[in-house]
C-alpha cells in the first residue's frame, strides 16, 4: 500500500493577529510544521498549537526561521553557518518544551521560508542545521526539498530525512521549482494539484512547465495553510488520495 | 561540613554588546543562570556561555525573562499568569537544547528579575512558573528568593527548590530585602557584603537595616555579575568562604 | 451647529498579519490614529495608513505606544517619564515621516492602550508626553479620556487638548470609565452605543451604570476599529450624528 | 584652504548595553551619524546622543539601518526597494524628532552595515533612499561611498549628496574596497591611516593595494567609533589635517 505524509505550517499567529485556519488544517493532515517564534508564534501560541496537534494526533515539527518577524521569515539574510546552528538549536528546543509539557514530543524539523531556501541550495548552512539536530535528538527527522542540500546534509548527519513535494507548485525539467516570479510557477486550480499530487504519490513524478516528466520520490506533501481555502484544499487533497488507496500517515525514522 | 551554592547571571551579552565577565566569574561560581534572549542572551551568545559553564563544570540554570530587550528585563509589566507559563516553557526550553548539543543538562531555573520580583509576591505568576518547570523536568531546582511565593509554589508543585540570600544587599526585619531607591539598600563595601555572607552561611541569619538579627536560611548566595569588579569580589568571597571551611557546591536535588 | 470628532485607531496591521477594516472605517471618521511600530505598524504599514487617510481627507494622528508587539501594547510596563518621553518623540517623529512624505502633516496625538490608561492617571507620565508633544511641534492636539491627568498636563504644556468619550463603554459615577473586567463595562448594543453618543454630543451627559446623570464634555468619540463590524457601527453612528445635525469634523487648534 | 568633514557612526548603545566612545569622539568629529533603532539606538540612547552632538556643534545625522539589531545591521537582506523606502522614511522621522526637540536640526542621512553596502551597488534600493531622503527634506544630504549608486541616485533626486572616502580601509585599483575578508583590507596602523587621509584630502588619491594611484574625491572621511582607540586616532587624524592647513568642517549643501 502507498503512502504519504501531509504537512502544513501551523502556529502562524502572533500576539494579536491570526494566521491560518489551524483547527481545521488539522483534520485533514498527519503532521503539522509549528513555528517557532521567529517569522510567527508568540509562546502561547506554540503552546496552543502544540496542545491541538496533540489532541488531533498530527505529529508535531519544529519550523525554525530566520529572526523576521516583520517580513514573516520570507527574505533572505547574509547569516553564518555558526548563526544558524544557534538560531536551529533554539528553536528546536523551544518548540520541545511545549511539546514535553503535553507529555508528547517532536517528531520532525523543517526550516521555514528563506532558511529553507537557502538550506535546499547552501551545503554549509545545511550542515549547520542537521549538526543542530542530530545534537538535539537524533531521531528527529530532517524535512526537506526532495533533492535538496539539507536533505545530503541530513543523511551524511546520521539522521532520519523526508523529501517533500508540492502538489501546486510548478516543477523544472532539472526538478527544481519553478521560481515564484515566473507567470505559471503557482498551480491555483484545485484539480490539476490533486492529480500533480497523486502523480507524485503513485507514479513517483510530475509533469514539468515544459512539459518533460520528472522524476520526484517524495515522502511528505506541503500544504500551503496561508491560503482562504487551505482547509477546504486539504479536505479534497486527502479524500482523493484515501480513494486512491494511499494512506496518510506521519513520518516515521523506523 | 557546612556547604552553599553560589551563582550568578551570565550570558547577559546581545549580538555585538558585551556585558559581564563571563569566564573570571565562571571560575569562582557554582552555578550560572543563563540569559534566554528575553532580556538578553542570542542564541550565539547562549551557546558560548553553555560551554564556558561546561567546561568549567559549573552547574547550568536557565534565567527566563519578560520579553523587554530595551529594558533588560527589569521593568515589570502586567503579563497574566497564561503568559508567564507559555513564555517560561519558551525560555528553558531553548536553553536545555544548548546544554543538551553539549551533552551536558540544565540543573536549575532562576526567573530574571522583573519576573524574579513579581514571583516573589504574586502566587498565581509564581504557580505559572512552577508548573512550567513541572511540565518540562521534575528534577529541575527552582530558585527563588528566601521565603518568597515562588519557593511555595515551587513545594507545592513537587520540584526541589533552592532558597536565594544576598550578601550585598541590606534586609529588613521582616526577612524582606530593602528596595533599591533607599539609601543603604545596597551593600557597597566587599567586606562588610563578605561578612553577611558568612553570617548567612555560618550562623543562618543577617544582621537587619534596623539592627534586628533575622533568620534567613539560604542555599545559594547571589553574585551581581554586571558590576565592574564583579570577578574580584567572587574570588574574595570564595575565598573567605572556603577558608571558614564552606564548601561551595551547585545545587542538588538529592 | 454641534460638532464632534470621530476618531478610530487604524493602520494596526503588523508584516504579513492584517487586522481591521481600515478602507471602509476610514470612510467614516474624521479622525485616524495610526499605530507607530510599537504594538502595531511596521513601516509599510504606516506608510499606507497614512496615504489611505490623506486620500481620504482624514486628519492623521500619532497613535505612540509601550514597546510591546506580543500583548500589542495593551500590558501595563513600569516605564519611566524620561523613557516615556523618548519613546513618544520617536514614534511621533516617524509617523510625522510619513505624513511629510505624502505632502500632509499630523494633526495630533493619541497615546495607545496601556499608555492611554496610564497616562490619564500618572502625571508623571502624563507630562512627559506633553512635553514631547509640545516639544515636537507645539500645534499638535494632544488626545486623552476626558477629565484625565493627560489632557491636564496637555494644558499645562501650553497646547490644544481634545477630550475623549467613548460611545460603547459604561460610565461610573464620577465619570471614571468602568473597567472591563466588570460586567457590564462594554456597551455591545449598537442602538443602546448611539444613544448613549447622541447623549454625549448632545446634553453633554450620559447615564452611569448606577442610573446618576455625568456631564461628559467631548470633542471627539472613539470608534473601536477591531470589532468584526467597526466599519458597519461607525456608518451607523455617523448617519444617526447627522440626523441629529451634529456636524462630524476633525479637531482643530483654532 | 582645502576642508573635510569627519564623520562617525555614534549612538550605537542599547538599552544597558554600551558601544563606542561618544563623547570623547564628538570633541573630535565634525558629523555624527546616529542609530536609529534598528541595529542600535534605543529612544533614550537617541535623545542623548542629538543632546551630546548639539551641545558640541557636531552635525546631526541619521543612521538608518536594515531591521536586525541582533545583527548589529551587517547581515544583507532581500528587502525590495519599497521596503527600503519605508524603513528608511521611519528612521530619519524619528531621528528628526530628537533634534526638533532639542531646536536643531539634521544636517545628513547616511546609511547603515549593510543597507551602506548594499545601496552603493543596487540602484533600486539607492533610489528608494534617495526618494525617501527627498520626500522628507530636500535640504538634507545624503552620504556614500565615492562613486557609488547611492550618491548618483541622490544627484538624480535633486538631493545635494557627499562622497565617503575611507581613512582605514585599503582601497582597489577601480577604486571600490577591497573586501574585509582579503588580508590586506583594513589599515591597522595609525601613521598609514593618517598618510591615506592626507593623500586623500590633499591629493585626491590614494595607493591602491597593488601599488596603482587610485584618484579618489571625497568630502567626509569615516573614523570607525566602534575601535578601542577610536577617539585617540580621531584626536590624531584631526591634528594632522589642522596641522596641513585642512579645515575640518561639517558638510553643506550651500
Amino acid at each position: 500500500m502507498q503512502r504519504i505524509d501531509l504537512n502544513c505550517d501551523l502556529g502562524e499567529s502572533y500576539g494579536i493577529w491570526t494566521l491560518g485556519q489551524d483547527e481545521q488544517v488539522l483534520a485533514q493532515v498527519s503532521s503539522a510544521n509549528i513555528a517557532c517564534g521567529f517569522h510567527a508564534g508568540d509562546p502561547g501560541t506554540m503552546r496552543r498549537t502544540v496542545a491541538l496537534a496533540a489532541a488531533r494526533g498530527v505529529a508535531i515539527g519544529a519550523h525554525p526561521s530566520l529572526p523576521d518577524l516583520q517580513g514573516f521569515g520570507r527574505r533572505e539574510m547574509a547569516v553564518s553557518a555558526d548563526e544558524v546552528h544557534a538560531l536551529t538549536l533554539y528553536q528546536i528546543g523551544a518548540l520541545h518544551s511545549f511539546a514535553k509539557s503535553k507529555n508528547t514530543q517532536m517528531n520532525h524539523v523543517k526550516p521555514h521560508g528563506a532558511l529553507y531556501n537557502m538550506a535546499a541550495r547552501d551545503p554549509a548552512l545545511a550542515e549547520a542545521i542537521a549538526a543542530a539536530v542530530a545534537e538535539f535528538d537524533r531521531d528527529l527527522i530532517l524535512v526537506g526539498l526532495a533533492g535538496s542540500a539539507l536533505l545530503a546534509a541530513g543523511r551524511a548527519a546520521g539522521l532520519a530525512v523526508a523529501a517533500e513535494a508540492f502538489c501546486d507548485r510548478r516543477y523544472r525539467a532539472d526538478g527544481s521549482l519553478m521560481p515564484r516570479r515566473e507567470a505559471d510557477a503557482v498551480i491555483h486550480d484545485a484539480d490539476m494539484a490533486i492529480t500533480q499530487a497523486l502523480s507524485i504519490v503513485q507514479q513517483g513524478c510530475v509533469t514539468a512547465g515544459d512539459g518533460s516528466r520528472v522524476v520526484i520520490s517524495a515522502d511528505t506533501l506541503c500544504i500551503h495553510g496561508d491560503q482562504p481555502n487551505a482547509a477546504v484544499f486539504a479536505a479534497r487533497l486527502r479524500a482523493a488520495l484515501v480513494a486512491a488507496g494511499v494512506e496518510i500517515r506521519a513520518l516515521s525514522n523506523c
